[in-house]
């Protein structure tokens, strides 16, 4: 007998959805008893929901293709909003299934009952099944939800019954949708803009392929026009292979100071830049007043930027790109206390072909970023899209799943890898090939930043102590052993290469705690 | 000058609001930098949103009055919402502060924008601010939302410009809302109900005081009702000086079983009896049917169920109560492997005189509930209350900064213990007398049990792998010494009982992993 659970199960896997990052409870128990009968459909247990949501998060950015997460109710989705929020920014596509009590329980208002489609519609497309007849036709839904374009999250909410109850047979269909093309009179457009002089082209999504940034290039040296990239794109090529644009900055006033001289600002797989935060005084949008904005492949209707670089490269005539592979900085170990820049030195010169990067390196990030990804050898880098703290742990489990034949590296600040630190047990019953390094500043250095900005010169105790993670401090290599994972802890930017060349030798999880000065 | 901020935090204080369990971010630095200009305001950092919101819980659970937490924008917040649902089921005052971008940025966008009043809405009341003139009035506002009777869930969200513009003086306003009384008609009602036989009561809230257990057992006495606890209550007087009586069982089918005999049920502080989950064939409701359900107390109506029983007493003529207390069983270390059964009796032989045992020790934790409690010295029990995941050490932290003098024992399943693991780190960091006994059964239990429960007799590899906590074996000892508290392991009753003894002679916080067979 089929039952629902098994319907929305096969369906999914005929749909593409081969993994399930899971964290079930009672409610979801009858789905739970149906995965052994389906092969295809791997499931890996986190032990916090953060760590399933985004670890979908990190399989999405690299297959372009959801996984499935399973999460208990309301209270167990919630725990996984947060790197939920991150995906419905990168515009990931993730498929949420959630148990909820049978509709006659419902009305009784049982302790763990709580309004999940609330929830759920926070952060994307929301569906709550009514029958276990419709369990194979919603299943297919959310999936098609998920895959857009654009990419999105998309969450069923399945009454327990609707799961133990017949089901359906199981539908057979795959769909990857296309990207939508832009249209040639837009390309047009836009080559008329760069043209005119004071032109620039921000860069975002998939504009951040290898293609697409080649082709940005070529449209560079055919217009002069200025390029950049998103502040935080969800995924991008980098290496020294590749042309090197530089990032808009993160602080407003850096950013409006970067496209102060543009009247044309072409958007190509990004959106109108705008303030992360909001300041007194400061404008939330960052391109200069009256400047002409013009979105060349909007990423929220899907259009691929990708492709509609290369056809303004075409439309400009622009000559072929060549860009000579640039020389990487010979690496000579200081034996100095390691700091920012040092260990993006080390970092850069030691990083494998092919690599995954995810970097949630927060302040040690940006000048990753800035200097040394473009030296490294080629590799893949994830930014937080979204901004919610937690996410580079779990998306370095998932790309490691989607991808077993690359190398991840979790470039991972101290204060934001403690909110998803259960994510290193799941890379241990995984064996999953990533190498974590935790830049340990031990502080919340950004928010230290933000408090100066604010005009606090001289921070209180109790500011202070917002702000500070010693007292005590944490011992990342007893985190890492307690969740089954090895590690080691390095104070110099040699020490540092020394124990990622010997990480990148094995198979399997290990973590490198460096000790910022 | 006054911010909008002080204002906001300064009529808190004068509320009552004594401690802002914090984890802040940009939106919220307004508030961080007027912290230190109030001293009464003691502020904790939580690394975690859900550490926050479930100390600010449990300090509720032994004060009766809201401490606040200070979260950032909508992902902060949401990490926060499992344990707020339990804190609502609770009817436990919290007062939420979570920053916002200002009104003018919001139609931008910007990364960290989503729907907060969403989220806040679906664990309580809410209110977002307007204007800075609004802090010291909406401040209040929310403290008196979460004071009730009964005791709530209160949001408010607070866009940043709100924070830093100037603001109205602070409000001097302390309440301290009564709770309600029974009316005389209805107590007699209850008692001609109990008088006729066949009768039960079902204690819970704030049923559960040493006077509200001792009323109950003479109104047993004068009537030969039966008297139930409800399964999970927020918080219970326990020990050996205290009349004894069961709780109703967690399987809907016990359930019933127990009440099956029951014509009239009169319930005191706590609701009519529901099933946590539903299951096939199984009805929702508790009590048998045709059975009258009397609410004498009704605990979301804010009414006070210890006076209602002593009322009933009275109305009843019931005898003056003398519960001799019981002798302890004696405790001669067996030496054996740790069970379920022999740890509760090591740990009832040595719990120290008022202590708060925080019982998230799910399949261990019933046991305890149901035999050891009533055996050991006087002491204050906590439950999940909304069966969220994740509440124990949170809680913990939470009762042991509102009671110092008080030691706090947090009895916690390995499985639920790792959703919110970081507040150990903050147990450190405030040097707080928790306790924490960490019962490593190695898996989900209760899991097994639902699988079990659902027809699964043999569970396949993935289904078994998600209620599997090997593969690698979790070390508490190691995660207890990454986040600063001393930790170690045990085998026998023998030697769990002196852990504990060694712990509960040192000040600050300790974990014993206790290993079980």
């Amino acid at each position: 007998m089929n039952t629902g659970a098994l319907s929305l199960i096969d369906t999914a896997l005929r749909a593409g959805v081969e993994v399930c990052f899971a964290n079930p409870g009672t409610t979801e128990m009858p789905i739970v008893a149906e995965l052994d009968r389906l092969p295809g459909m791997r499931v890996v247990l986190g032990l916090f929901e953060g760590v399933c949501t985004g670890a979908a998060d990190g399989w999405a950015r690299m297959t372009r293709h959801p996984a499935a997460t399973l999460l208990h109710l309301g209270p167990g989705f919630a725990n996984g909003i947060a790197n939920l929020h991150n995906a419905r920014r990168a515009r990931s596509p993730v498929v949420n299934w959630i148990g909820d009590h049978p509709s006659r329980h419902l009305p009784f208002d049982a302790p763990l009952t709580s309004d999940i489609a609330a929830l759920t519609g926070s952060v994307g497309w929301t569906r709550t099944v009514k029958s276990a007849k419709e369990m194979a036709e919603a299943s297919l839904a959310s999936v098609e939800a998920a895959l857009g374009p654009p990419g999105r999250v998309a969450s069923l909410i399945i009454p327990a019954d609707c799961q133990w109850e017949p089901g359906p047979e199981p539908l057979s269909e795959k769909t990857s949708p296309a990207l939508r093309e832009t249209p040639t009179g837009a390309t047009r457009e836009a080559a008329r803009l760069l043209r005119k002089g004071r032109a620039g082209i921000l860069l975002g999504g998939n504009a951040l392929t290898s293609r697409g940034l080649r082709a940005a290039a070529r449209v560079a040296v055919a217009t002069g026009c200025g390029v950049w990239v998103e502040t935080f794109p969800s995924r991008q090529e980098c290496g020294r292979h590749l042309p090197r644009f530089p990032a808009l900055p993160y602080f407003p006033e850096q950013a409006r100071e970067t496209l102060a001289k543009v009247t044309s600002l072409v958007l190509a797989g990004a959106r109108e830049p705008v303030a992360f935060f909001a300041y007194p005084d400061q404008p939330s949008q960052l391109a200069p007043d009256g400047a002409t904005l013009y979105s060349l492949a909007d990423p929220d209707k899907g259009v691929d930027a990708e492709v509609a670089l290369e056809a303004l490269a075409e439309e400009l005539d622009a000559p072929a790109a060549a860009t000579p592979p640039r020389n990487m900085p010979a690496f000579v170990p200081s034996g100095q206390p390691l700091d920012p820049d040092n260990l993006g030195r080390a970092l850069a010169a030691v990083t494998p072909e092919n690599a995954i990067v995810v970097n949630e390196a927060t302040t040690t990030g940006f000048m990753w970023n800035a200097v040394h990804a473009s030296n490294a050898a080629p590799h893949t880098m994830f930014f937080s899209t979204g901004g919610a703290i937690g996410q580079g742990l779990p998306n370095a489990l998932g790309a490691a799943l989607a991808c077993p034949d690359r190398r991840v590296i979790a470039f991972q600040a101290d204060g934001s890898g403690l909110y998803t630190v259960q994510a290193l047990w799941s890379m241990a019953r995984e064996n999953a090939d990533v190498t974590v390094v935790v830049c340990a500043n031990r502080r919340y250095r950004i928010l230290q930043v933000e408090l100066a900005r604010a005009g606090i010169a001289h921070p209180g105790p109790k500011a202070q102590a917002l702000t500070d993670l010693t007292r005590p401090v944490i011992d990342w290599a007893a985190l890492a052993k307690g969740f089954g994972v090895p590690a080691c802890s390095v104070r110099t930017d040699g020490e540092l290469a020394d124990a990622l060349i010997r990480a990148f030798a094995e198979r399997g999880p290990s973590l490198i705690e460096a000790l910022l000065d």
